[in-house]
Parts: structure tokens; C-alpha cells; sequence
């Protein structure tokens, strides 16, 4: 099977440092000193990477002054420097920020609000842990997953990414063929609704789950959970709806769990529904989110059902120093309230929608767009050579990316080919920043495709 | 060598659930919610948990407005609502809170100012890495060690603690029997000073290391790294300089890299150095580091000479989504602005040496003092049913935390036999701070021991 993998190099939209001294003599110093000072395991954006400044909404400013169009960051779904998350984290720092093992009221107002939003199981009787990051989110789900069921085995996606910990690296097959897998991992091919037929999907991938796991019990001892983000978003961004509900039975009958990686579909993005997993009506065993919980305050965290966490509750314990300290816990209330009162989640639907529309117009004039998919504001444009035969064309995405970013409109590209755009912005996009980003689309292309 | 290691039930100090009905009605009913909101695997501190509403300086404040001796946070190492740790993160939230795809200076102008407080390899030529918990530092340590060395054994003090991840928490004897050590660990007796010659610590700790990385190489395929916290804190606390040369030396001769785990040593603590490696003369391969570098806002990293990340910079790359941010370097940079500009690794000398000779003053006059130890602000104080036999007395330990608590003074017990009373106050402790601490524990000790 490893055979019918495609071969990769570095990361999509990488900053190449062969290609320094191309550059303008301040950026290149500055990149210098960041290689002397962080070494060679960091990467840049873009082929003339972005010096940035300051930030407030969709909008980022360089050191010239100079203003961008943010339509990738995740991170900071409510907007960049929203005032309610500033206030929240201000006023709390100038309270108290310490740690779990005291008594505190922030983390439980904050589980309870939460909790309903998950629906099934969880909202039933679940419970909330927190973690600082989404890497350390999916890290102890899988510890939880493996004391519980007794196995070690993983099953994910073909170029699923869920974190940069030893564990999650070991399943996160787009960090390259340099970076091994477990010998505990196994993987599906993601849903590709671009190449197979869309009612096939949930069918296929959960018998390619079922020969997955009876490997992982034959060459070892069995399944402890699949993973992964409904978006599908290093696969290529896939967002079929009900695709996973066949998924979760088969990984049940195998003995596993179901966790849903909620770190890039959580929180609204999807437009359809508060959570990703949502949309194809599963009723997760764990759920695990971080980027935009704290809108770049460091929090994440998963929430699971009670039964799962009952032995490793007594057998061990989980503290995590920084986890659910009393001002995540107000960063974390404050983008709850503001997704809502804002209804951010609406939101997303709506400018989703007017950028798959605005691209669905330019594939009328350009063949190079074979396909536009997505939910809410996660959009994936694939770019192709051959619209019969779907050839991935890597280069005119890194192309495109790259003259958006000339032209200060932030995107980048994902699939295990490069060869898909991805936009993803902040959900208070408006409709004038669809418009800036479609307008530069179709300048781009025409300036490249025409 | 295993049915040496005594066995442990619980966390030392956690609270035991089956008490429950002994609290009042209100603190009852906030534990029972916390229990159904965040499950099992959580602990919290004292048979009469804490309930906490506010801090400043060393100070904490329950929801009655009383007040409370924090002699425990090392976390909020500047103290509790430090102003310019406020300002900075309000500062920089107002202006850009976003990752390391993009070229920002703050995490430069940071890692400059850090490297040269390393010293040796790292200050000449050294990079910083960031993340966001000592976990998340101890985990990347790790993953580099391995990749650098292709080895997979690491080796630990045999009480130690270095994380929460998967990885982490497989090298963290101190988890307890139900938590169990990776196939690829093997432990050593850290340098207990109570019982043994200090002179002939070093030699017998590097005996031992040579002898473990012998078992690891025929067990599997060698040492990738020995890793310490150089005060030995969930070992029992032992601060005996100049202990760790001979271990780097064995741990070099074995293949292996030495990891300075600097979580809780570093950052001013022991008082005598900035880094507690550098009371031992060592020049380690990797630093981490953690807790008090934000204090309390979600920060970590590692330092690390060049030659050991560079084939994994190249084979794959790190990426942590808020490791590194703007905000978190403003944090980090403030810290270590105030720690010099207080002149707090003095203070922590000096308020240290008067806790110690406070302690052994009362050891004068009670016999279940064994032992009073330790390096700046980081004091153990052994207590012992019988001085000759140097018996271990955990009851006596956790009598005295729990009627301190009761006088509103915060402090707990560490060790393989919970024995050692564990007192790690802010830096910036004063003398008030320091008479407090004492009386209260004369009290203590004539209540319980008189």
C-alpha cells in the first residue's frame, strides 16, 4: 500500500532557504538571525515570507504598514485582538491564574457551559479535561484510549496531522516520510468526493477500517481508537457530510474507540454545526479541540464520555500545570461568548458559501480550478492540469499562494500533492473581505493561467 | 531491583475523595460539582481543599477574602499579578498574537537575550526552541535525542517526574506502579545526601548510570539520553553541587546525550545559579524548561546545541501553534526582565538560607526533623520516626501540610515516601514571609509532635 503514496519533500508552502538571497537585504538579515537564533527545525510561509506587525479582525499590518488580508488564520476565529478576549484575559490576570489543584469556579462555569454544545453521551454525563495545546488534547486522549480498551493501535487518515508530541507525531502521517509512523498506525484513505462517488464514501471508508483493524489485532494487539478531523484538512479538505457515521460503527465493532480531532473543524468553523463531528451524525466516545478555543491564548483540552476515563482515574492521574488555569478559562469563556453572541458559527456558513460561490465562478473562466469544496470558512479550491484525468497541479497552487501573498491576501495550500488551496480565515470575515479575497483570486489567475 | 522500590498508593497530598462527607455543605457541593464536570483523573491539594479567588505577590486570598502564605507556587515565580507580567501580555494582545510561520521579532529579540544565561555550547552557538509546557519541552527533548542518537533508552532518577505526555509520563516513575515506565527506561537512586556520603554521590550515580545504559544496549538499542532535575524535587529534594559531572561523563561515554531538565531548578530558583545544572559544572546538550518562564501564561522551551537538531530539522520540522507567540514571548521577556531587574536569584539565596535556618533551628528541638536540605527557595525538610534509623514518617509529613493549610499556610510533601516536606514559595518571598512560615510550623510541630 505504501507503494501508491506519492513521494514527498517539505512542507506545502515552505519559505525554501536556497532562495534567500533572493530576497530584499532587511528580510533576509532578519531570516538569518531567526536560523542563528531558533535553528533549522522552524519554517517560514511563502517564497518572501511576512514580516508581521500588528493585528485587529481579518486584518494584519507589516512593519511598513502595510495592511493583509488574513484568510487562513484559524486560530484567531473571533477575530485578531478582539477586545472581549483582551478585557477577559486582562481582568483575570489581575485576579489569579494558578492551577487545577485548587479549588477554582472559572474551569467548572466554563465545563458546564460547554458540555451541552457536544451533544449524546457527552452532554448527558461527560466530563472536560484540559490541555494547553490540541498536540497535548490528542496525546491524552490516546493515552486514555489505549489504558481503556488495552491496545495500542491507531487508525487514521492517509495524511491526517494531529500534533508535534511523540505520540501524535507517530500518527500524523503529513509530516513526511522522514518522520515514521508507529508501528501501531494504520491508515485509510481519506473521502474523496473530488474522485470517488460521494455516496460511496462513509461505506468504503469503513471497510477499509475494518481490514485496518484486523492488521492492527493480527500484528499486534488491537485498535484503541481512530482519529480524525471531519474537515479532512491535510488530506485535502473533504467535507461530505454523514461519511462517518458507518466509520464509528465499524471502529466500534473492532473493539476502538471513536475521537474526534475537533482542533481545525471545532468551534463553528464548519458553518453546519458547533462541532465537525456533528455534521455526520457520530456520538464520539472523546472529543478533542484547541487553536481557536482561546483565539491564541494557549488552551485546548477533550471532552469525554465517563466510562472511558474511570480506571486511568484511578490508576493514575492528569495535572497539567498550565491546563484550565483560571485565565485560559476566561479567554476560553470570552470566544465562547462572542462565537455566539456574534454568531460567528451563521457566519461562517454565509461567507463560506460567497467564497465557494465567487470560486465556482472563476472555474467557469479558468479549467485549472477542477473542484471548490468546503464547509463554512474552511474552503478547498484543487487546482489541476488535466480537469478530465484530475491531475494535481502543485505548481500553480504554490503559483497562486505565492501572488496572493504579493498582493498582501494570506492563504496557503494542503493535500498530500500541494496541489489544493486552502482558506481558511477568521470567522468575522465579511463580505468585503470575500470580495478582496475573490478579486485577487482572479487577478492571480489571470495574470498565471490566461 | 524493583522489589526494592516501595509501594505508593495516591499523590502525595491529594485529597482523598472518601472524606468528602467530612467538609462543609459548600466546599462539599464545589467538589462534587468538580468531580461530575472534569472526572477522576484530577486531584486537588490538602484534606480540606482550597478554594481560591485571588493573589498578589506571595499572597493568596479564598472566597472569604482570607488570607493565605503561598510558600508552594513556583509557577509565579515574580509573584502572584506581577504589574509588568500584565502589561506585557495586555500590551502585546492589543497589538498581534500569532505563530512562527510568520517573522516577528519578539521570539528573537527573547532567544538572544536567553542563549548567553546557558552558558558553554549552548551560549556560544546554542538555538532555542519553543513551546508551550515543560511536558510539551521534555516531550521535543526527547524526539530529538532519539532522532540524533537512533537510540531509543532513556534513564531517570528512580522518583522522577518530566511530564504528562505519552512520552513524558513513560519516563515519570513518580506517576506511580499504575502508570508504567516505557519498556526503554531504566532508573538510577538520585543522590540522596541524607543517607549517603556526599562526597561519593557523583561517582555512584555515574556507576550506576554506566551500568543501566549497559542494560538498555542489551535490552535494545543503547541510550538516547539520561535526564535529571537537578534538585531532584519528586525524588526528595536533594541539593548536594557538583554531583552531576560525573553522570555526564558516563552518560557521553554511553552514546547518550545529557538533558538538563531545568522545569523546576531553573530560572533563579536554587539561588547559587540561574540554571541548577550549573551548580553541578555540566554543560548539557538540552535544556528545558518551563513553569515560572511566563508566570503562569502557557510557556516552555529548550536550549540546545546545534548539531543534534540539525538531521531533524532537515528529516522533519516543529511547528506548535502557540508556542513561541508574540504573546508568550512578551510573557517570557518581562519574567526574565524582572528576575534581573529585582535581583530575585539573590533573594531566593538568601530568603532560602533563612527558611533553612529556621528549620534547623526547630530541629534543635524536635527529633522528627531529620534533615533540613536544599538551594535557594527550594527547601526539604525530612522527617523521620527515629533519627538514628532515619525512618521515614509520611503521617507526621502529611499532619503538618494539612494543620499549616488549616493556619492558612500553603505548602505540601514530596518523595518516594511522602516524608519530605516540599517548600517552593515565589521568589520574591520576603522576610515577613519568611517569619510566618517559621512560627507557623512552631506551632505546628508543638501541636503535633509536643
Amino acid at each position: 500500500m505504501s507503494s501508491s503514496i506519492p513521494a514527498r519533500g517539505k512542507m506545502v508552502n515552505a519559505f525554501n532557504p536556497d532562495s534567500l538571497a533572493a530576497l530584499d537585504p532587511l528580510r533576509r538579515e532578519a531570516i538569518e538571525r531567526r536560523t542563528r537564533l531558533l535553528g533549522p527545525a522552524y519554517r517560514l510561509f511563502y517564497q518572501d515570507p511576512v514580516e508581521l506587525r500588528e493585528g485587529a479582525g481579518t486584518r494584519l499590518f507589516d512593519s511598513q504598514g502595510q495592511e493583509y488580508l488574513d484568510a487562513y488564520n484559524n486560530v484567531v476565529s473571533v477575530g485578531h485582538c478582539h477586545p472581549r478576549v483582551i478585557e477577559a484575559v486582562h481582568r483575570q490576570m489581575q485576579t489569579l491564574c494558578t492551577h487545577t489543584r485548587y479549588i477554582q469556579e472559572g474551569i467548572l462555569d466554563y465545563a458546564e457551559a460547554m458540555l451541552p454544545t457536544f451533544g449524546g453521551r457527552i452532554a448527558a454525563e461527560g466530563h472536560m479535561m484540559f490541555t494547553c495545546t490540541g498536540s497535548e488534547a490528542n496525546d491524552l486522549a490516546m493515552r486514555i484510549a489505549k489504558h481503556y480498551t488495552g491496545h495500542d493501535g491507531i487508525i487514521i487518515t492517509r495524511e491526517a496531522y494531529h500534533g508535534n508530541s511523540e505520540l501524535t507525531a507517530g500518527f500524523s502521517a503529513s509530516l513526511g516520510e522522514a518522520s515514521p509512523l508507529g508501528t501501531w498506525v494504520r491508515t485509510v484513505p481519506a473521502p474523496d468526493s473530488y474522485r470517488a462517488d460521494p455516496a460511496t464514501l462513509g461505506q468504503s471508508m469503513a471497510e477499509a477500517v475494518t481490514e485496518q483493524a484486523w492488521h492492527l489485532k493480527r500484528n499486534g494487539n488491537g485498535l484503541a481508537a481512530f482519529i480524525a478531523d471531519s474537515l479532512f484538512s491535510s488530506d485535502g479538505i473533504y467535507a461530505t457530510p454523514d461519511v462517518l457515521g458507518p466509520v464509528a460503527d465499524a471502529v466500534r465493532a473492532a473493539g476502538g474507540l471513536f475521537v474526534a480531532d475537533e482542533v481545525q473543524s471545532g468551534f463553528g468553523r464548519s458553518g453546519d454545526a458547533f462541532w465537525g463531528y456533528q455534521r455526520h451524525g457520530v456520538d464520539p466516545d472523546i472529543v478533542s479541540m484547541g487553536k481557536p478555543m482561546g483565539n491564541g491564548y494557549p488552551v485546548a483540552g477533550i471532552a469525554l464520555v465517563p466510562e472511558i476515563v474511570e480506571r486511568f482515574g484511578k490508576d493514575t492521574r492528569y495535572f497539567n500545570t498550565f491546563g484550565g488555569n483560571g485565565v485560559a478559562m476566561a479567554a476560553a469563556q470570552a470566544v465562547f461568548d462572542v462565537i455566539r453572541e456574534e454568531e460567528l458559527q451563521a457566519n461562517s456558513k454565509l461567507r463560506g458559501a460567497q467564497i465557494q460561490d465567487g470560486m465556482r465562478k472563476l472555474a467557469e473562466r479558468f479549467d485549472v480550478i477542477g473542484d471548490v469544496r468546503g464547509a463554512g470558512l474552511y474552503v478547498g479550491v484543487e487546482l489541476v492540469s488535466d480537469r478530465a484525468a484530475k491531475t494535481p497541479d502543485a505548481a500553480t497552487a504554490s503559483a497562486i499562494v505565492n501572488a496572493l501573498r504579493a498582493r498582501r491576501v494570506l492563504i496557503s495550500a494542503t493535500g498530500p500533492d500541494g496541489n489544493i488551496l486552502k482558506i481558511r480565515p477568521p470567522l468575522v470575515f465579511t463580505e468585503a473581505d470575500v470580495a478582496w479575497l475573490i478579486a485577487a483570486t482572479e487577478e492571480v489567475l489571470t495574470e498565471i493561467c490566461a
